[in-house]
């Protein structure tokens, strides 16, 4: 994480981190799209460009919110993974999300599976989390048991599939 | 608001209006700070320019989160006020301060301030809303009933003015 930073102030110090459209939209893809790999992240739905990602991917991992595995010298064969730190950003992107389904025209599939993650409140929030420990950090990170229930991410992927079929 | 959007995510709906870092320190320097005016918003703890804060407000000004009263060919004159949309960003605020207390080296006064916020929780962040509502928005405005303990508001300034003591 950096240290040059200007504020004592948390928010400020944290948009230094992720403060940015296109690193939180690439976070949004690893979090709730599954997206571990760069030619995954560029077909994203906005488009992005390559050498975009590639400065944000670089900047993620340097802050410690993804950390690279596989070859580095060949950024298609590399897989990525979120820290902790980037795991704990589910209640922040769960905010916006709420804020966006309020205010702004979002549309299905999108809505539908962001209306499942905003739902369920921060008792969800926290399972998705865990199940994402377990994903990226390994079976022996995760803090709760896993449930017996369809986990959060999948009934996030039921919503935004039963909309594209209304 | 934007329809000239690409995606319909809330997220990145939501970050075309306020993923843009100088765009969220303003709007906590008019949330937090109580800051309504332009040179008040110059003065913040970012030193942000002249020229990045009036695009700034602007941008904001167009997409509905604050609107302008007074002058407007005098900008030290205009006072700027938080429509509900903006209100409502006070619990995304308060994710990214538990975040950055969390994760990064946030310092006194900020520190201490955003503390109260946090362990306040979604209770406490709809009381300050209320009464963001009635210092912006008129006292018809509010919610629920002004309370009779210390608001949000005089707790935070409080934590803020103790911490500077130590």
């Amino acid at each position: 994480m950096r240290t040059d930073v200007r504020s004592g102030c948390p928010i400020s110090l944290s948009l230094e981190v992720f403060g940015d459209r296109w690193t939180l939209l690439v976070l949004r893809d690893v979090i709730f799209g599954g997206s571990r790999h760069f030619r995954e992240l560029l077909d994203g739905p906005e488009r992005i460009s390559s050498n975009i990602l590639a400065d944000r991917l670089a900047a993620l991992v340097e802050h410690g919110l993804l950390t690279r595995s596989g070859d580095p010298t060949h950024k298609q064969k590399v897989t990525y993974s979120l820290t902790e730190p980037a795991i704990q950003l589910v209640p922040v992107l769960a905010c916006m999300s709420a804020w966006g389904l309020e205010h702004l025209p979002a549309k299905d599939p999108q809505a539908a599976a962001a209306r499942v993650l905003v739902d369920g409140g921060p008792a969800a929030w926290e399972a998705y989390m865990s199940d994402l420990r377990e994903l990226h950090l390994g079976a022996g990170a995760r803090h709760r048991p896993a449930p017996h229930a369809p986990s959060l991410g999948d009934r996030m992927a039921v919503a935004a599939r039963a909309s594209g079929r209304a």
